[in-house]
């Protein structure tokens, strides 16, 4: 373990970060609603002991929002500290080493759902704020604290609050601590999201499920005019066949590409330790960074209907329906997209059939201009806090919120995250690396301070 | 109601009906082995009660055979009984109007779990004969009841158990009670039978759950490669598009065709009231006979993988599954049609997932001679019975068992059936029309009659 110069009690902070953990506040499944309310209430109740002021929970419309604040440094700026208290669902559970809200700790990593996206950044972002005010009786800057509950299911109450909000949010820049280091030890600051639309795509038969022996050959199947359709969104090469869908995709510049060129990165040990696929595939003639973060892609995570139990059975189903969602770069707009896609599952309905699709939820890509003050000084503190220089990369994933701050409150966001690429995000074992943890606390800590000389 | 000639306690036999529908003998469901054998126990009680001799269970391999004998009709031919007491899976649960195992008449209908297919129409035959022999203190025939338990998944063991007995079954020809009357009131012989391969075809991509934020434009989707196999397997046309498919394929006789075009039918009707879809789909160049009956037809039945819950997961999977089967017709072969469709299922895989086909379970097509003395004597008790002319049809379903007593045993089917073909088999609100089931029983006592004269 790491030898850090701040004094800190690391079995409380650990202790604190399990029970946070132990919370299954999983905002995608209504079922967890009081879940969710207690891990907002472990929230207040954290800012309240770590010193922060006019701790509340913002009411109206969906899970609340968590705010804080202290301003006594005036004259300084004032940084939004942003993180997410909710989760994604756990499933497949069988797939975990251990309960997916019973954080076990093995080697240097913790393991539980939540653990890296984004409880842990979270928890970091609580504790360096706390135990700097408690080792110093004061903070460099001012701060606020806006911790939300929607982010895994596109953050609704936010975007209210913060349109409402406008200009008068009363901050200088946000600290987003939900991404990653581009790989252990080295230092990042994420630059650039892709959007995302997500959506379910409806498709009705018959008015009622049908034996296949007695009307196979007369009857429409839903799951099969499903393949047909979803066959017809991206072809084998991965490229999407939806007309118009590459119109607006920006490319990055040269200098953005050759840096990325520049990133220490081993393709065969990524293929194999970090996507653990026998081939990489993807849209052709695109290296990995640009299809992971400069390139839409288009996915589909499950499709509905008929019978898939143990066994047999022979059923035509009267519907079936597929989640399908696209990430989006810069300068595809989530509304446009989604009429695109639309338009285009319309065109590929077989006869027979009832196609409809809907839009679950959705936001827009971001980039953000590395060459502003907020980030420069990210950058210096990163560097120094990790002995090695900050390098900018963007994300494949989607933090609409980056663009609700740029929009709404005219702020830039520095995306300063210390999850690992090898973190299972959404995915069975999620883990969090413990001396990123204690790291991200220095780093954030550090960061508070060079802002505020 | 009907007024009929026999002497029938009509609530002690719906009574003992509804007894035998309340047990979920569901054979594609490990879960219900339970119910099985108590469905196996019960129809043997009811075999005894009605003066069988030799009732017994014969085991080994598999679900239960029942079954019994009365021979004391010297010189006279044997028949043997056939009917099923398993049952399909009930789902989708929330699409019935009454519950699946509370067997609840409304109108002139039964509606249960296996009302039609088979449980009502396996106890006609147990009833007719025990009320025969009640009445008249002797058959007019031998008889062999042999009623299976896994007709829905494949029928294993009554494979076994006929291949072992082989010539030595003792019997002349089977009544096979699973089929339906053509129109309501419209005496009706089945003579063809489609077989079936029921498969299964499952994608493997990542070696676990992936993010479709992070991985997305790197890793391959089972899903959607999934979507492209299936979408590879039939055209929107809904022609197979498996090389060699069509090969064996035997046009059914003009003289066949012609008597399925006198057949009383509207189409409009049908697809209204019986289908309930907007449009009829199929083949192109083949009417709707031909289609269901005389064509192979292919189905998606389900697809398991990913995220099908409420609300937004943004996963790529691991794998994924899809339930396949396909409708064989003469002279098509279930083992070399298997092969067949496993070789394309393995050309149609994109790169980067492996895809492995299995065959689940299978039975071959038959037809039947109408023109042998089993046959033209059943026609003349149904003509008598419902005082119109019988008329011959073939099923789209699959009866296996029709092509194993003529491979092993040696013998024809008749198969006379007292569905309706709205009966919704396999599908929620599965029911048998009452008045039928009167009638059935009063047939089938007649053709007893009538084959010992």
């Amino acid at each position: 373990m790491l030898a850090l110069p701040m004094n800190l009690d690391r079995q409380a902070l650990l202790d604190g970060l399990q029970a946070f953990l132990r919370i299954p506040s999983i905002s995608t499944l209504p079922e967890h609603q009081p879940d969710i309310r207690r891990a907002a209430e472990f929230v207040a109740a954290e800012l309240r002991a770590g010193g922060l002021e006019q701790v509340r929970l913002i009411e109206g419309g969906g899970n609340p929002l968590v705010s804080a604040e202290w301003l006594g440094a005036p004259g300084k700026p004032t940084l939004l500290l942003y993180g997410h208290y909710d989760v994604q669902p756990p499933d497949p559970l069988d797939e975990w080493h251990s309960p997916p809200f019973e954080p076990t700790i093995r080697g240097d990593d913790i393991f539980a759902r939540g653990a890296s996206d984004d409880k842990g950044q979270t928890y970091i972002l609580i504790q360096a704020v706390a135990s700097l005010l408690r080792d110093t009786g004061a903070l460099p800057v001012n701060i606020r604290f806006l911790i939300e509950g929607e982010e895994e299911v596109g953050g609704e109450h936010i975007e209210s609050y913060l349109k409402a909000q406008g200009r008068n949010l009363g901050a200088d820049a946000a600290l987003i601590a939900d991404t990653e280091l581009f790989a252990p030890g080295l230092p990042t600051l994420c630059v650039g999201l892709r959007g995302i639309i997500y959506t379910e795509v409806e498709v009705t038969g018959a008015g009622h499920d049908l034996h296949s022996g007695v009307y196979g050959g007369v009857a429409p199947n839903p799951l099969q005019a499903l393949a047909h359709i979803l066959a017809g969104l991206k072809d084998p090469q991965e490229r999407i066949l939806i007309p118009g869908i590459y119109d607006r995709v920006r490319r990055p510049s040269p200098a953005e590409l050759e840096a990325w060129a520049r990133l220490p990165f081993d393709e065969e040990q990524y293929r194999i330790k970090e996507v653990d696929v026998p081939e990489l595939v993807g849209e052709p003639g695109y290296n990995i960074f640009e299809r992971t973060w400069a390139r839409p892609t288009l996915e589909v995570h499950g499709i509905r209907g008929g019978f898939t139990g143990e066994g047999a059975k022979t059923v035509i189903p009267a519907r079936a329906t597929a989640k399908v969602s696209l990430r989006l770069v810069p300068d595809m707009e989530p509304e446009e997209t989604f009429r695109l896609f639309s338009e285009h599952v319309s065109r590929l309905a077989p006869r027979g059939v009832r196609v409809r699709a809907t839009n679950l939820h959705g936001g827009g890509p971001s980039v953000v201009d590395p060459d502003n003050h907020f980030i420069r000084v990210a950058a210096q503190a990163l560097d120094e806090v990790f002995a090695s220089q900050t390098v900018y990369i963007r994300s494949g994933g989607s933090i609409p919120i980056v663009g609700l701050f740029d929009q709404y409150a005219g702020i830039p966001s520095v995306m300063m995250g210390f999850g690992l690429p090898d973190d299972n995000l959404h995915a069975p074992n999620e883990k969090f690396h413990l001396p990123n943890f204690f790291l991200g606390m220095e780093a954030v800590r550090r960061y508070l301070e060079m802002l505020g000389q």
